[in-house]
C-alpha cells in the first residue's frame, strides 16, 4: 500500500481553535494520512490515534523503497482488522506534536520564530477537538470507531466522552482514563532528565540543537517501562555487548535513546508527557460516574498482562463502572511478554479481537438492536 | 539503646587486602557498630548487611536527642528478632561506601587526595571478604546468621558461598544471586543520570561539589522502583502539592532526590550500582549448580509480593535449585503494598519470620540433627 502524507491548514479567521488553557492559534496545521475511501453516507470512518512518540504514518509505505511501513501497518489495509475495503481509516499527528501538526517546533507567526516553550499548555481534549476539526474538514459524518493505544487510548476514550453522538465505538488499548501515580512518577523522571540538561536552555534550545543527553535519557526511562523483565530476559538476559563492553540491555537502551533524539523534539516530549500526566477524563464533569454516563459508544478496552504502566485491573475496574452506569463496555486481554508495547507488536492477538468487535458492532446496529439490549449478555461477565 | 560508631583500620603491612580486580589498598578503614556481646565460644555473632544507600548504623541512637534510630532498629535489640541479649550483632559500612568505610571519597594516601573514580573496581565478594577481615579482628569464630535486604541480601547469599563453613544460616531478603536485566536497566538509568550531569566532571568533582541534579535524578529513579503503584495510590493518588503545584508524588520524588544528595556521594553510587549489576554469584565457579553445592548454611529467602526489581518467582526458583542440589533452603513472602522497601518497613511480618527461623536453626543444631535430615520435611514444599 503506497500512501501519502497530507496536511490540513487553517487560519484563525477560518476556524478559531482555542485550547482549554485559553490560547487561540493564528494558524494551525494538521498532518494526516487516510487509507481507503469515505462512503457516500460519510459514515464509514475509523480514527486511529497514536501514542506519545507516534505520528500520522500509521500504515503503508511512502515509496516502494521504504525500509518500514507505518507503525500500525499490520492492522490497516485490505482484509486487515481495519479493512480499507470497507472503512475510511484516518490517522493524524496530535496537536503539540513534532511530526507535521502544530506544536512547539512550529513557527509562531506572531513572533516569527518557533514556539518552543511559549507553546500554550495543551491537553488530551484539545488533541481530540482538533481531530474533530479535521474530520469535519474531511466531511466525515460519523466515526465507526476511534482506536489507539497508550496516549492514543486516552484520546479514544476521550472521544466517547467529548463527542458521544459522533462515535459508534471506541477501543482504548493499554491505557487509562487518568494516569496512576506510578505512571505520573515515571513520566516525571523523563521531564527532569530533559530539564536537568543544560543544553535544554530553559526550553530555548532550537537554534543550538537538542538537549540530546536529557532527551535520550527520558526515552531510555520510557523504554524500560514499555517493556518487561520477561522480554529482557529472553532477548538479552545478562549478555555483554562485545562492541561496547556494556550489558546488551544497556546498549539497547543507549541505542533507543540516541535514535529518539534524531526523530523527536525535547519540548514536544515535555508538552505531551504533561498532557498525559494532567489528563483526567472526568475533570470537566465533576465525577467519573457523571462522565461515564455521557458515553453512548460501545467500548472495548484491551489490556496487556505484563504492562508496567497501565494495569489490567484498573482497566477492568473502569469497564465495571461503565457497565454499572448503564454503558456498553467489554474488556479483553493480550497475553504477552512484550509489556506495554505489545499493542505495537502482538498483532496476531490484537487483530482478531478488534476485527470481531467491529463485526459485532455492525451486526448489532444492522439488526436494529441497540447496544443496551445487546449489552445485557456480557455486562456481568467482566 | 545508645550505640557508638566504631572504626577498624589497617595498613597494607598489617593486612594486604586485594580486590578481585587486583588492587591492594595501602590503608583500609571499616566503619561498624556492634550490639550485644560476643560469648565465650565467640560463636553467637550475627552479621547485618546494608543495602545500596544504607550504612553501619543499623540500630539504636547515638544520643538520646537523635530524631531517628538506625535503619533496622525494630529488628535489633533485647527481645527483638535479632536478640541482643543472646546475639552479638554486627553491621559495617560496605567497601566502596561513603559512610566511614574506605571508598571513593576516602583519602588515597599514595596521591594525597581522595580516590574519586581512581578507586578500584569492587564487587560484592570484595565487600564480603572485607567483612570477614572485620569479623576476624573482632574475634568472631562463627556466624549464627548473615542477613540483609537488596544489595545486603546479595552479600548474605555470597557469605554462604564464599565462607561456607563460617556461617550457619543466611537470610537474603528481596534480593537475587544475579540481577535480572530489568534491574540492570533501571540501575543503568541512574548511572546515566549522574554521568550526564556536567557537574560530575568525569568523576573529578570532589573539590567543586556534587553533581546534585544527576545524583538526585538517580535517586528518584531508584525510589520509584523501590515502591509500588498501590503505595503511591494510597499515599498520593493524583493529589497536588499546594506549595509546588506539582503532583504530590512528583514533590515526594524531588524531596527524596534532594535529601539523598546531602548524605550520599555520586561516585560511590556509581561504584555500588556497578558492583550490583556485575554480581553473579556463580562467576568464580562456572555454573550455578556447582556454586550452590558449596553452600552448607541453612538458607531462608524472603520475597516481597509487590517488589518491582526482585521477583518472588526468581527467588522461589533459586530455592528450588538449591534444594535440588541438596541444600537447605526455604522461601517466605511478605505481603505488602510497600514494594521492594517493605524489608525496611514491614517489621510486623519480617520479625516473626526471622525469629522463627533463628529459633528453628538453633533447635536443629541443639538436637544434634543436621540440616540435611531436617530439610527433607520442607524441601518439596516451596
Amino acid at each position: 500500500m503506497i500512501v501519502k502524507e497530507r496536511f490540513f491548514s487553517f487560519t484563525r479567521d477560518e476556524i478559531a481553535f482555542t485550547t482549554e488553557s485559553g490560547y487561540t492559534f493564528d494558524e494551525v496545521q494538521v498532518a494526516y494520512e487516510t487509507y481507503g475511501s469515505l462512503n457516500e453516507d460519510k459514515d464509514n470512518a475509523i480514527l486511529v490515534l497514536h501514542a506519545l512518540s507516534g505520528d500520522a504514518h500509521a500504515a503503508g509505505f511512502y515509496t516502494p523503497q521504504d525500509a518500514k511501513p507505518g507503525w500500525w501497518d499490520p492492522m490497516i489495509g485490505p482484509g486487515r482488522a481495519l479493512d480499507t475495503e470497507k472503512f475510511y481509516v484516518i490517522c493524524s499527528n496530535v496537536l503539540g506534536g513534532c511530526r507535521g501538526t502544530t506544536g512547539p517546533t512550529s513557527l509562531n507567526p506572531a513572533i516569527g520564530k518557533p514556539y518552543g516553550i511559549s507553546f500554550p499548555s495543551i491537553n488530551i481534549r484539545d488533541m481530540v477537538r482538533l481531530q474533530k476539526v479535521l474530520l469535519d474538514h474531511l466531511g466525515v459524518k460519523k466515526l465507526k470507531l476511534a482506536i489507539g493505544g497508550s496516549m492514543g487510548g486516552m484520546q479514544a476514550l476521550e472521544w466517547a466522552v467529548t463527542f458521544p453522538d459522533f462515535v459508534e465505538a471506541v477501543v482504548p488499548i493499554a491505557t487509562t482514563h487518568k494516569l496512576s501515580p506510578l505512571a505520573i512518577a515515571f513520566n516525571y523522571l523523563g521531564i527532569k532528565a530533559i530539564e536537568n540538561d543544560p543544553e535544554w536552555r530553559d526550553g530555548d534550545y532550537l537554534e543550538y540543537g537538542q538537549p540530546a543527553k536529557g532527551l535520550s535519557l527520558a526515552r531510555m526511562i520510557g523504554t524500560i517501562t514499555y517493556k518487561s523483565d520477561e522480554l529482557f530476559k529472553r532477548r538479552f538476559d545478562r549478555a555483554i555487548n562485545p562492541d561496547t563492553g556494556l550489558f546488551q540491555v544497556e546498549s539497547y537502551l543507549d541505542h533507543h535513546g540516541e535514535s529518539f533524539v534524531r526523530r523527536f523534539d525535547a519540548n514536544t516530549y515535555l508538552y505531551l508527557v504533561r498532557a498525559m500526566n494532567e489528563h483526567d477524563i472526568s475533570k470537566p464533569y465533576g465525577s467519573l460516574e457523571r462522565t461515564i454516563r455521557r458515553i453512548r459508544s460501545r467500548v472495548l478496552m484491551i489490556g496487556i498482562d505484563t504492562d508496567m504502566l497501565y494495569f489490567p485491573d484498573d482497566m477492568r475496574n473502569f469497564i465495571r463502572r461503565l457497565n454499572t452506569a448503564g454503558g456498553y463496555g467489554e474488556y479483553k486481554e493480550i497475553k504477552s511478554c512484550q509489556g506495554h508495547d505489545a499493542f505495537l507488536i502482538d498483532f496476531d492477538q490484537l487483530s482478531p479481537i478488534v476485527k470481531e468487535f467491529l463485526e459485532g458492532t455492525e451486526e448489532i446496529l444492522d439488526s436494529g438492536r441497540n447496544f443496551s439490549d445487546y449489552n445485557q449478555s456480557f455486562r456481568n461477565n467482566i
